[in-house]
């Protein structure tokens, strides 16, 4: 079975690595170079401009690793906090959870608020927790703007207001992982003090290269650390060697250069859509999708429509019918790949990515999919019920704002 | 709106050029060699074998020309036939008609059997004019299998009784270039003198690659022009200068490489399908269209069932709708790339390609899209009803054989 | 052996096909597409014009075949010809040779002017030519620009002042194969009425696209055989078929895309370095090349400087040394190709290519790999002698003009 | 003059990131694919194998991190180590150094062993000094295989010898960025506790994917921080996250897929042409380098032959010229990218690195160009002597051993 060649494309709706745009693939397709030579700054340069307006930032700085989101989350923490330092985070889904496990294990003390999976961060609650913190030991609030593991995304103005209100001086750190260049961003008008994103989602590339965008406080935040005994080790994901390198369009250690090539053409891909249009995109490709669940008669892992993610669609099986059936029989049968539920909710969930570089057409693929392999599992669903909401929704609702 | 960039990958289902698989892709991207190096041989030669495979042939002679098929009709006809010779040809849409075209331009006189656009070659009638043909006037029967226009595929294997009924011994030209490598082919059993093949359909490769797999008897009927006085002129279609290189591994002038490795990986993506499988798959895609076309109340310009395309269905648009503008339509708005109707049936016909490398979720997208692109024309076809019907199909019957 | 992998790159010194450039390389990476769609003129309407610029033309029509150059060549006789016209061609290396045999293959009365290997065609013995025919039989001089066999190129502007100096309306056909990208070419100027150009050489592509640039009094020679009972037979390789359909970007019949974008690209490559650079970036390093020819005190094949080719050095064995093994070992020994003497020359001359994309140093590394191949072959020359003289050149010569 | 186009390839002859072979090119080119699907692990498994032979050990256990070398520094040191942990290290060149550096910045207590640049570790000093800490407070001993600055090789037998003399349980952490996969490395025999390479080196890859070899007595020490109070902190970095996915194919975030598919065929490159081979062929270039060197009257930074590197080769400037002009003079003039002099050798030495993917006539055309650059700035060296005396010695010794 291994060795037969299985015909056409896989069809790739995983909420993440998502679908390289060819001209980005080609633009990847570069030999090695000095990353020391004169030339080399008119492609970096221009890099650490152009991916600040996708956080939705002009006075930020971006710094570019050589790693995984994880990495920009331990480059957040370890750059701006002591060990032992107070941070207040929601939990509400595998990734939350992820990030406040790498928290603890850093040495920090997580002030953790437990919200139902299928919801978000709640404002209010953070509200009232920071009023409570009168002596300001919470050095920070970590949110996740968009939870993967169950389709949920946090209203981060909302957040801000909410710190704002408390009249409390935290930095705000938020995982933009899978919102950042794919939901609407904007790091400065919410004062995001951390912004995190990996090349894999939004931004349309392999993973492989974390980007942070930081703001001037927490850029001081990482000075204020400097020669104290309790900082938080690190050299890899120091901004202070960036902070020396970058300015001038080097690096202080030898970067991806194919992902440095490939961020520079996927820029261009969303500059040219213009990102209003890939953020009414992925809100009218997320609401199609819905659609097809609610013909299919099925429920989201998002309690309402407030929580709804227009990058990825956490699917409830029915009672009795193990997801992951649903998933792998997909996978093997159709070629089309779904992510899996995770933890919690493993077994209990299958999720749609609609993420990236994605039309219509795609879409209706994978629903059509995803419909048969619910029907070849014994769901009761009508073919072509999802094909048919999500479709004439479509039809109404071009992708290109007007 | 031209500069704006347009999301998503574009849906291919123009009957050819086909999609590329990415491993062939990438055995494609080869920086040039010297094509007379002692190593050459050993790409070249077994693909001279390996292609046969592909024809249902073991005892013939493979040419590969640097040209579209359009050559390869030429390089058939030109070697083996002289000024004036009679030839029979059915002409039963655009690409028989071009054929038969091509003929007459070179000089030759062509018995046209017209038949009704929607079917095919008719057996019995070739064999009525070649038994009539008592001298033996008639040097070749050319026909098109796949007729690419209409979506409608004859039956060779008949043609070939036809012809050793009348007990006649003109050569069997057959245009394969929409059925090789995707409908089951016999060169050998049917006695096919010159099968015609181009590399972007069924092979899966770009356009460029014209392959030709040639009988003892046709070499031999091309030996028989040689110092002719009426030869039809030609070099760099001459099988002769072919015949001195081949064999060890090289080309009367620079062969396309990248083409020639694309072909191998091509070649290796098929055999590890199995061809079996391949031909199989293309008949459940076929009929997978058919159960779409038939669920939106349409017909198909097949006249009947027998002589359906299992690599390409044209659609009928409904009286008063113009097919021209649901083919634009679904490019424009939904990136979907249909056949558009050409010649008699232009304005009445619109095409959907289902050949090369393709499975189950990118047809039921492309149908989808199909069917978003008549409703907006106002065709009154009920949403759903296509991928209903298509994917209902796709689940009992899979692409694979047992 | 043939399992063991050489490291590093390959050397490639034929005289075509040459080294793509990697941004070439790129751009050919594309997807099938609609080769009939409305986006398609974008891509193929400025090719045309922009094509001409290589050629010294703005009066001229360019065709693209999927072929190679000797296609072109057949284009350029049987779309003006008739059969048993008579034409005028001088032979002096195995491509001129070639082509004649073609003409006289396809039924052309060819009048060879022979001339010694290592020189050219001789304006002096076309004029006599010519003026000795009286009534105009002779329609066509061909001449081969530059001789990739011998390393030599002719002087087509003499050959033009020659024909004008007859007073005779011969049509001039030029085989630009292997000069026209790389050497200076005039078409208007010298009002060659078919000049030939294959995608492998100056055009920096892999075979498969053949380009010729036609006159208004070439047009006009084609459109008068219409209808003419001896005319020459083609179909695939007419003009008629291209020029209904070129001037809205469509083919008659399907392109081969990555060839179309990659000539984008060469194209873009040529105009940025801009041709008069390249054509002086050649000149440097044909001498160059020449410099180290005569410092390991060798000859070159060409009889005189004035015969010099700046795209091909064709270099004398000595007495007694079979080039063959020269070319052989360098292949097999230090990964470098070079081009074989060929027929009358075989075994008596190896062939540095300098044509295409290249640079001092990939030459120094070429001619360091024939000097240690010569030297190993029991070739008496001093080490190092052909690099130090190649270089102490490059270095007084700057590629690129101030 | 930026946007003028420079013809021909780079010669890029920076001791990293090296050459990628095409077929590892190739190879890396693939879309998106889900790295948590059924298929996954067929890619992964056996490179987790594959890899160690490339370590020289059996016994080892691969981590892969998507990161450049510096982060697998970080990760050796904070994985094993807790803070004011004494560490032994030696510093001769600027890789030693930044790598204390970061080990002071983790907090340890380093023990700074200050060897001459262009001499390399001493393992009698290092026997010395365990013998002298009786109450084994240096938990570990750092390292530079090949220090990427000077072009100075240390002995890693010889160190383990010392160790093991002392009598001392201290681990032993190599770095082998610019060694591993070029030169013979044994971890298993060495007993190397953490052995570090980058992609980017030996491996032909470009940067990002960051790989080390770690030995059992590690793994137990790293097991030895679980819990401790004074751990470093880390996540991204901690083994024990990968040890819990990596058996069953996966990873604990998202890999960069196009380096693991990339390293799978670089292995395939570096076992067909055989390791034993691809040692030699660095040993017999680096020697061509080191004889063109000395034919142009110059000295290398290497102190005395025992500490030459294969991989790279310092080259001391004359005294009196900047050796950052001849750096800049080759690249802007010959497109030929050298390595400068870094911290105390900066603007006195430049560095010519053989490493990778490289055969003769590569070699030789940087040498040349070297040379070119050296005259250009005024360095009397007789033009061609490098490439002669380098060319003679490659003559003579063939780059795979018989």
């Amino acid at each position: 079975m291994a060795a037969t060649r299985r015909p056409g494309r896989n069809h790739l709706f995983v909420p993440g690595p998502t679908n390289i745009p060819d001209r980005v693939m080609r633009a990847m397709m570069v030999q090695s170079e000095d990353h020391r030579s004169v030339d080399f700054p008119s492609l970096t340069k221009p890099l650490f401009e152009d991916t600040k307006k996708v956080f939705g930032s002009t006075e930020g700085t971006i710094f570019l690793f050589p790693a995984s989101g994880t990495g920009i989350w331990e480059s957040a923490l370890s750059n701006t906090l002591a060990r032992g330092d107070k941070v207040l985070a929601a939990r509400f889904g595998q990734f939350s959870h992820l990030w406040i496990d790498m928290a603890q294990r850093l040495g920090l003390d997580v002030v953790v608020q437990e919200e139902e999976w299928g919801t978000g961060a709640k404002p209010e609650k953070i509200e009232e927790a920071l009023r409570a913190d009168k002596n300001h030991e919470i050095k920070a609030v970590m949110v996740v703007h968009n939870e993967t593991a169950t389709g949920v995304t946090s209203n981060i103005g909302a957040v801000r207001k909410a710190i704002d209100a408390a009249g409390h001086p935290a930095l705000l750190f938020v995982d933009g992982v899978s919102s950042i260049g794919s939901l609407p961003f904007k790091a400065d008008e919410w004062k995001v003090d951390c912004a995190i994103a990996g090349s894999q989602k939004g931004l349309m590339l392999p993973a492989g290269l974390g980007v942070i965008c930081v703001s001037q406080k927490a850029l001081k935040a990482a000075e204020g650390q400097s020669g104290r005994n309790d900082r938080l080790a690190r050299v890899y994901f120091d901004w202070e060697d960036q902070k020396k390198q970058n300015p001038t369009g080097y690096f202080p250690y030898t970067p991806p250069l194919p992902l440095l090539y490939g961020l520079r053409e996927a820029l261009a891909c969303l500059f040219e859509e213009g990102l209003e249009n890939v953020y009414h995109r992925h809100a009218v490709l997320g609401e199609a999708t819905r659609q097809a669940v609610a013909a299919w008669g099925l429920k989201t892992c998002a309690k309402s429509p407030e929580w709804n993610s227009d990058t990825v669609t956490a699917i409830l099986a029915p009672e009795g019918v193990d997801a992951a059936k649903i998933i792998k029989h997909a996978y093997v049968r159709y070629n089309l790949a779904l992510g899996a539920g995770l933890s919690q909710v493993a077994g209990k969930v299958f999720r749609i990515g609609h993420v990236g570089d994605l039309n219509e057409l795609s879409l209706l693929g994978a629903i059509a999919g995803a419909e048969m392999s619910l029907i070849d599992n014994g769901v009761k669903v009508t073919p072509g019920s999802g094909v048919a909401a999500a479709s004439s929704y479509l039809r109404e609702n071009p992708l290109a704002k007007a």
